[in-house]
């Protein structure tokens, strides 16, 4: 029974590739999670155990897919940065931001009873989805992380007033978001501080400031290097020597990838890291 | 702090919207599994486990995307057809298969200890990947069904006659692969006949035919109605009184999605039920 | 001096397919007409050598892409609409959108002192964009063509009206603009009868139906065929044998493209000219 | 007569908007120019009047829009560069594409007689497909430039050779190119000089170099500034004050647009011409 009768269905799937020698960032969102954040209790305005989560499953897709060279996740989202050079999936966007997602999911559902060990899932489980979004050069990537370690700020400070308005100032949810309304960050600090005593400045980093995802080599020294003009230079897909290929790829196997709480709004942490952006492995720290 | 200076990156997320009033087929396909199902042990050549798990996870997508109307699975694939007209998520491509392939790893993910108890999972995951393809016409989306379900038998033919020569029949994989090349259907069914006696009919149909997922309603009698005239009367997005919406949104919440192991090609299977092309919920059956 | 180093650039160019077995429809716009207008001094409401240009160049267009199975223009708007099957250019859409708009351009300009002899165009040019649209069902394309000769009925009456009362009635154009206000099809009926004693009825069909121009064969007797239900059981680009693509192509190129004024909402146009839909030529009519 | 009931075909149409922050770039081709060249019996290997119609239609398109920063010409070939934070169209593809091909196709038409006096255009007339290309880099951009000028180099070397043993040496088109098969630059120079006295490199500079068409400013002294680091700092279209946008807009109108011959490869053409890739005009050149 041959099957090329129907054969010709295959010719309606038509090309979604990515424009090449763009940033590719895939970013991930919770679907429903104010429910789901209810159904387990998540506690506000942080719940750390949730967001721990979400940085372990980043963790593992980092780790999976060797051409992300960067993650950065806030709340229930998480933006992942395909090299612009990276050629995964011959960029097709649709394989591109399913492996991501598939990948995400399936470790977050795996890794659930880790981070809440007192409250087994349960069906409708949490998903996601996710896009694909280019970006042309350095400027528009540093950007985009800029925007969301932004908003991860703005959103941080006007939850923790929030919540503090209702939780110790026993304000009804309604109050507190009058009271905020129009309100400035700068008043904001005031009325933790004043009215709470709480110093803004003190709160965790991982709430302030949003999780970042990458593989970790020494830092290296700023002003050694100019590694924007560098990165904006390369106009195609990386051509590697296969032996410069297999030993980048061991580096990057050995390389730790770690989650921090950083500011990546500033030229340092980029500058210290040429590796993120140059999709060259850096040094292998020692062992301490 | 204003977020606006960076805010001009969100007009780089390019529209993928797919063309109204065309049925969008997502196909999901496990990354990688040959070396999956070896890490796990998959009896050859189909493992009914993993087969229960994909059709348990893909029973959890089409009742918690009702926008869905059918779905069909063989191995380790699975294609999920969304009504032509259908707008969620005002049918963009990454929204629709970034949801599909969530929830199906979630579920993948939560369920494999019911389908394998004595194997618990581990690192790597197992991921899917997904992509949306589109069929203008009724034809066009029941050859792409046809299409899937003569590759399950074609391939189900291939890999029990295979298996049978190496597991019943002493061969060593080469000698198996030798043998078959070039080799009809005819041929196998005698190979496993006079070799085996293996009756390859009398095989489980879900092996031989797949399965297909949908919302089970009362049959009806074929021919008392011109279902494909009617479905190809519809030009546009349904636009159902709210009321209308309602009912036929709690007709679908009361049926009860199925897993069959059915013959899709031929006429009969639609005919009796009308609604899948229609998307008009028919009777909810009687208990029994 | 080899050119490889530079080569890469090319796999910049992504594909822009339009799916298969969709009515591809191609329409161009005239780019600042109502400027353009002014400076030849085009009567009000309708100049005649304009429309009739308009038709030339079309017809030029689809005798020359044999592709085409019918157009439809009103004022500086063209539609082409390429069957269903065609497979032209792969579908590209920039291919099929220029072609179209650099034969109609071209034939505008080379024709024009034939229709405006007295006035010779000088720079600016005028020129026409274009964009190409797909229709997955009859019924939509169908509808997409009922929706031009709506519009084109609608402008119509109203612009007669409008300059009737500014030409006939003395008006200026924002006393004619504010009478016309909220107007229904009957108010600007009877203004026109009552006050001009214009018989709307009465009218040039070019100006009140607009003009659509197809290969003309010998008609057909209404009911003899369904040709709706024959269209869309067409499910794949047509494979006709290569003699029966050449008699096809003999008698297309035979075939007399004609320029009429039609109803083409109802479905007598369609069910007389079976050939526009199956792109079956039909009979070539004997010379009179 | 409302059109509501037709309107929702407006739905059909997808958004082909572009990447913001890319360089477009839409080449036209002639659509079977070798025919059309024979029907008009242009001059081999090279007919200068062809190229300055191809020319002056390209001056034009380049006046007319002036989001066009630079036009590069060869054969049948024209590539007009949109800058990369142009934002006409809303980026739409097929408007852009269209735009320049009907706007070229029409002054290619209208200005033949002024180059071909004696050859009245008959029918089927010239005509031009386009397409739209994104380059995200200023590197990949100058690449692209450098592969059309480099293919100008090859091809016009190898179409004097070829030409040349023909019209000079007496071969067929057949012996002509069995000699030059496999053969090399060097080689093809050497059968110019030693066969036929001909120094290719005295050879019009518009066909060994093609045609680039651009505003004309004062020229810029080379290394007084970073034009690409400045230009790839550009992240977004441009924001101009009001007043800024106008004064730009007045220099662009009265900058003349030039035709030259120039290489287009090696840095020096940029660098003294600033205001092709910053997009901000330069000083008007004082009459002489």
């Amino acid at each position: 029974m041959a099957n090329s009768r129907f054969e010709y269905v295959k010719n309606f799937e038509l090309s979604d590739q990515l424009l090449p020698n763009t940033w590719v960032v895939v970013r991930i969102d919770g679907r429903g999670f104010t429910k789901f954040a209810n159904k387990y209790s998540f506690e506000k305005p942080n719940d750390k155990r949730a967001l721990e989560l979400m940085n372990a499953a980043a963790r593992t897709v980092v780790t999976e897919i060797p051409d992300i060279t960067i993650a950065y996740g806030v709340s229930d989202e998480y933006s992942f940065v395909f090299h612009k050079t990276s050629t995964l999936f011959e960029r097709r966007a649709s394989k591109l931001v399913s492996t991501v997602v598939s990948t995400f999911t399936g470790y977050y559902i795996y890794l659930w009873s880790t981070y809440f060990p007192d409250q087994p899932l349960s069906a409708p489980l949490p998903s996601f989805d996710g896009r694909a979004v280019c970006y042309p050069s350095l400027e528009n990537l540093r950007d985009y992380m800029s925007w969301r370690q932004v908003d991860c700020h703005i959103n941080n400070l006007y939850n923790t007033t929030f919540w503090a308005l209702i939780q110790l100032g026993g304000m009804s949810a309604t109050e507190a978001g009058k009271q905020l309304d129009g309100s400035f960050s700068a008043d904001k600090n005031e009325i933790l501080f004043k009215r709470f005593s709480i110093n803004y400045n003190n709160e965790p980093e991982i709430y302030k400031k949003g999780s970042v995802v990458f593989r970790d080599y020494e830092l290296v020294e700023p002003g050694t290097h100019n590694i924007a003009q560098e990165v904006e230079r390369i106009a195609q897909p990386a051509q590697l020597s296969k032996s410069q290929a297999e030993t980048d790829k061991k580096k990057r196997t050995k390389a730790r990838v770690v989650v921090e709480h950083l500011d990546i709004i500033k030229d340092d942490f980029w500058d210290r890291r040429p590796w993120l952006l140059s999709n060259k492995p850096g040094k292998i720290p020692k062992e301490p």
